[in-house]
């Protein structure tokens, strides 16, 4: 079994770093803080002998292989160590500490295996700063070219590729495997069904479907007391209207269906000046491939009546598409029958947040392993996960990948 | 008359000091713009000979006296030259200047009067990024302590006092009369009431109420694909319930009722997070006392039963409160008399806007002169007076202080 009090350190040391002068938690894709949390993970997986390998993109791989089983590519877990703005310290941290964990485990039981092991901490999962979402691991797996990602453009006006030179993680070629044998994520659920179960192991066999979108709808700044009501093109109420569309679309729905709208703003932003624009970003997620577009299609068709009717201009701009994904079902039973050994109940479930093994999937066999989120929180600094399941999901993990590297 | 090419010239002039690279002209009170805008003001008010004082909370008074009238109480024409974000060239701006104007013209025509005549630039009349609007004429007119004023905190953080000081605005006892013998101000419309009917001038006799609020509610943040819909305490959302309550009440009610939703946050602001909080502010006007107390009132109450509903902390923090005020009846007629001895049309109206003009109602006889807005569009860059028609409202103005200076 894994070493309970290093995991646990380890989790709550890299969750002090990126800390505000507020307190809050705050880790985004290539800021200072990322290459502070960054800096650490370098140092454990030194201290941890492993071969550390840093992409152009910016992943860290940790590897440990041998003379025995180097000609072999790798099993990978993966996850990542950004955060959103005002965040917990276990998502995407949790699953990266977790493998090191279970690297170090075997390693100093002396287990010889098949496969070597490695680690990934993908750069810019959260896709907060930059969009898409899991674009580390989205370029690793080819579905996005590397200078593509590298310029793209943040919501600060910073592009990434200058950020990742900035923080010193550009890296050269990364690892020498291209395709691992398998591909294991372990992560917080971040929504309430374990827990409502009381089910320690979530034995995740698929991923629902993510689309983003960034809306601006134009109108016309106007002065807020002369202007008579007939006469506004207001685009702050037109945007306020979308948003109460989405919502409560998909709360009548009966569907399990997801949209929110995260980020606003208006310009130019004061008090007695109708708005000129409005810009908000759309996060429409469904398990079903066909409902997402219909859902998609629907918001389209709102848009375009509401520009009519209200005589503005309205864009759209694709922030990022992902599709539904189903897991490897021979990883997903094994995580399962770890489980079991384990004397841990476990549970098959669909991942409502995107992952980096979402994009993984498309060159290795791969799957997930969730742990309880209490309540049900997440992007949140109230996240929390019990000690005593985030250890039991470390050695389940354990267990899986010293099954995956065995043959 | 009033010298026409030397108006307009400084009218253009003032409105190219305060453009950022993209051109966008914005002179915030007490920002670097707004001193360079200040310099500008004050050199023409030393070349015209005024006597020149700023008082403690930076309103700027250029002073024509002789030794003839020294002793009585000056007419005072005033107006602002701060600007909100992305502004136009003539709002506030034609009032000052064309009161410099008309003291220049009876000055150089050797005009003796029993009163003096200053004008006045009035500090963060727009209130966009200090509260409440109308600030330094609130200030001279007794209704708010200087220490209050210089003491308040703006949108970008900043305080008032420490702003003045470092722009070098913030003066000593300002100047030596508490109450003018009257007040007038000159004014493009910022609405489409003159343009519409044809009429060159307003004499405006009353000037509507205003409430402005900032309201924030407090919901949960949580991941966007993790949580599903009947689990979400989204304050987005309730905000965007907000904005269509106020939009759709004032746009049916066949009341003069405006309703504005200007500046709005959500914290933390990223795709995939369900916001903490949402942040936004309400502007609510109506010429008529009771209507907007029961305005107020409406929203109180939708504000308290959303709160219930939505589970969700709403505050609700006022950042301005006006209430109607009638001119005086003797300056509003003599307007109309000017304007018809210049063989102008002229139409009795409300202000849409609030103006200084409402602050100094409070401590001497007051009214309002309007010009026509082409579109009625103002607070946009795409304001915009005909020269003729800034013209004819600076000689009506000139027309109706020499009236008011005569006894
Ligand atoms: N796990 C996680 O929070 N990923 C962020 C990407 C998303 O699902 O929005
Ligand atoms: N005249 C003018 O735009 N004043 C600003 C104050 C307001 O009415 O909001």
């Amino acid at each position: 079994s894994i070493d309970a009090d290093r995991l646990l350190s380890r989790i709550r040391a890299l969750g002090d770093i990126g800390r505000d002068s507020g307190g809050r938690l705050t880790r985004l894709a290539a800021s200072d803080a990322d290459k502070a949390g960054r800096d650490r993970l370098v140092q454990w997986l030194c201290e941890a002998e492993l071969e550390v390998v840093v992409d152009r993109v910016g992943n860290i791989f940790g590897i440990w292989r041998d003379a025995g089983n180097a000609a072999n590519a790798p099993v990978l877990i993966g996850s990542h160590i950004d955060t959103v703005i005002d965040a917990g310290i276990y998502d995407g941290c949790y699953g990266v500490l977790s493998g090191l964990e279970a690297i170090q485990t075997l390693r100093e039981a002396g287990t010889a295996l098949a496969h070597p092991i490695a680690i990934a901490a993908f750069t810019n999962e959260e896709g907060v700063r930059y969009a898409p979402d899991m674009m580390g691991s989205l370029v690793y797996a080819g579905g996005l070219s590397v200078d593509e990602a590298l310029a793209t453009v943040g919501t600060d006006g910073s592009v990434l590729g200058e950020e990742l030179r900035r923080i010193g993680y550009a890296g050269a070629d990364g690892p020498d495997f291209s395709k691992p044998h398998a591909y294991v994520e372990l992560h917080v659920e971040q929504g309430p069904v374990l827990e409502r179960e009381g089910v320690p192991i979530g034995a995740v066999e698929n991923l629902q479907g993510i689309s983003w979108q960034r809306i601006t709808i134009e109108g016309v700044a106007n002065h807020a007391g002369t202007t008579p009501m007939s006469m506004r093109r207001d685009p702050g109420y037109a945007a306020a209207r979308v948003i109460g569309f989405l919502h409560d679309r998909a709360t009548t729905s009966n569907t399990p269906t997801v949209a929110t709208v995260g980020c606003i703003a208006f310009e130019p932003n004061a008090i007695n000046v109708i708005p000129s624009r409005a810009t908000f970003t759309v996060d429409l997620r469904d398990p079903d491939t066909e409902r997402l577009k219909a859902e998609e299609a629907a918001l389209a068709g709102y848009l375009q009546d509401l520009a009519a009717v209200e005589d503005m201009t309205i864009m759209t701009e694709r922030l990022a598409r992902f599709e539904p994904v189903t897991f490897d079902a021979r990883i997903v039973g094994i995580v399962e029958e770890a489980a079991r050994m384990r004397g841990l109940a476990s549970k098959r479930m669909t991942s409502g947040a995107g992952h980096d093994a979402q994009m993984i999937a498309r060159v290795a066999p791969a799957a997930m392993i969730f742990v309880p989120s209490v309540g049900g929180i997440s992007h949140n600094p109230r996240e929390y996960t019990a000690d005593v399941d985030l250890v039991a999901g470390a050695n389940v993990l354990l267990d899986v990948i010293q099954r995956l590297a065995a043959d």
